[in-house]
């Protein structure tokens, strides 16, 4: 079949709209039409060529929402008609990784997801000349219709809009996840985001849903205030006007019975790893947890003293929010519809496909939280 | 009163050993007739003067056993006759660090012990001519007498010999509790150990304890596998042997299920910051935890790539094995009691306080594991 697509045909060059061919769904997979999606900052990581592992031409787009219109042979868990929000992190629940326990990072199809290709190695895609076009992080929601392997789509309520859901496929996620499933926040905890965009609002509404008790906002823009506030931020710091950021929050924690000071749990959602470290400072003594979201420079190193773990520091990170696709996704959505979590207020642009340039220059200037663009 | 001890004059020199005066335990305070205490690396970076908060003069010793002789006013939890270990990590049960539930590291009298002073801000030690000599570690077992704060004597059982329960005042903990209280290790993990020294061995046999499957050591020096396959190391590596030990391990741990590889857990006893990024980076991708016990030099830093922790490593440290003293080291001294443990063949030599700065000689020297002074 044909497909209307945005083609990355090449680093740093805009993308390309036009029609490609897109095979049909094999054994184990299914066709999804998709009907919103995301542009993310990983997309433009990949488009901008600052990734080395880019492959080109490829589908960027890995934050979508759609509709099943074909399964594959031995396809069991949705069929045609079914809403999903496609997975960059499957769930196949069968590896070493999904029946760990421990990590949502499944390992199934790591490898071919890797060389933009689907799990039986070949692509779906290709251009009119013959030529393959890669799948990206096994989603390519920048088309219309695309395949996907069946443990990467989350079956989720037909009720719930495409175009706010959408979100939920990654930063949504990523952000509520990182609080809920990687840092176990508990209720009355201190807490500190580094980096008020989309992930660090996410990261703050998780922590209110998490019922911490201070929600520290840090960002070198003072206009992220005001949104970050209607998210559930308590505190605001712009690095900017103080001394040392890190000594600052050490401050703001202090209690009258607690004058050693520090964040119980803080997060990184800037990229930057001068900021991871001191995200990693400014925690408690003994019991502070950083958490890395943001994803840093290629060849970019964290570093600290020893001494900041001996004392009862720990340094994690989290993909997707450590949440499992298929059995998390789903609840994220029904938080939505709950009027758990907001969504609306962050989608500030929408678009039709033609435009999806518009999303990332737009993205690229900081003037968006998330564009949408909508099939 | 008068009590004999080896005095770190000053940095780089031997101890002295010879007669201070000791005034008698304050309030809060007891005063303890050490029996035996061990010498440990920690006493040496000081003596050597590579720790850049060592103080001089100073009775060093930090990990001793011996019977509580006098106690001052308001002392409720022992009496004289009592067995102790003396604890540099304190437990007081009321500050916040304490009450937290989620560290063992009492900041009650951390300022003016930091100070090399009891908590009222003096010392009891000092010389005929009055200068005062600073406590060390909030301990000096080096001593054969020494003031400590209540909250910092573990009372252990009287059948407990003092010449191997010393040990358990810091290395047996910090081994065994890094194992049980930090990494919390299940039944049936796979563990690397780097570094084959005391502290690496009490990891190990940590190791055992929680039902370890694979408990793999590194040390550069083969010597070292005979005691630890004593201890329950299953599998060596030289580093000398192996082309990358990161790449070594990740090898061995994989199975028939999981060719992604990697270990559980990992315990850098090195204190080297190039071996702590190894241990870091051979543990499993999804959930390794590596747990810094060594201590680095002053300056040294960690560092790693971000996507290491983006993709499930955590890394933390632990500071006297993560053991809240007056309530853990009882259980541990039962444990060798008992014979979940052993300490004899690592007390691999003995000596009079005369002889201290042999002891410091065969550790510096690699030739002893445990050198332990009788008084």
């Amino acid at each position: 079949m044909k497909t209307r697509a945005a083609i990355a045909f090449e680093a740093g060059k805009p993308l390309e709209v036009m029609e490609v061919n897109l095979a049909g769904p094999k054994e184990g997979e299914v066709l999804v039409e998709i009907k919103a999606t995301g542009i993310c900052h990983t997309d433009e990581f990949t488009r901008s060529g600052e990734d080395p592992e880019g492959l080109f031409p490829a589908i960027l787009g890995h934050e979508g929402a759609g509709v099943v219109v074909e399964v594959g042979a031995g396809v069991t868990s949705v069929r045609p008609g079914d809403h999903v929000i496609p997975l960059y992190t499957p769930e196949c629940r069968e590896c070493a990784s999904c029946l760990s326990g421990k990590t949502n990072l499944c390992t199934r199809i790591r490898a071919t997801q890797g060389q933009g290709l689907m799990p039986d190695g070949t692509s779906r895609f290709s251009l009119d000349d013959g030529t393959p076009i890669h799948h990206y992080m096994g989603c390519s929601t920048f088309s219309n219709f695309t395949v996907l392997p069946e443990i990467a789509v989350a079956k989720v309520r037909q009720d719930a809009p495409f175009d706010k859901i959408c979100y939920i496929g990654c930063g949504v996620t990523t952000g509520i996840g990182a609080v809920i499933n990687t840092a176990k926040v508990e209720i009355g905890a201190k807490a500190v985001v580094f980096g008020l965009g989309g992930i660090g609002l996410n990261v703050i509404q998780g922590l209110r849903l998490a019922g911490a008790d201070m929600i520290i906002g840090v960002d070198l823009n003072d206009d992220k205030k005001e949104m970050a506030e209607r998210f559930g931020m308590t505190h605001f710091i712009n690095p900017k006007n103080v001394e040392n950021v890190v000594q600052e929050i050490v401050e703001m924690t202090k209690t009258p019975f607690d004058q050693i000071g520090g964040a119980d749990y803080s997060f990184d959602a800037t990229g930057n790893v001068k900021v991871m470290r001191d995200a990693l400072e400014c925690t408690h003594r003994g019991w502070g947890v950083s958490v890395i979201i943001g994803v840093a420079p290629a060849g970019a190193e964290i570093s600290t003293r020893p001494f900041q773990l001996v004392t009862g520091r720990v340094w994690k990170g989290t993909a997707f929010g450590g949440a499992r696709g298929r059995t998390d996704v789903p609840r994220i959505v029904d938080w939505y519809m709950d009027g758990k979590i907001q969504i609306d207020p962050m989608i500030t642009h929408t678009m039709p496909l033609a435009d999806i340039n518009k999303g990332f220059e737009l993205m690229n200037k900081g003037e968006s939280i998330r564009s949408v663009v909508l099939y």
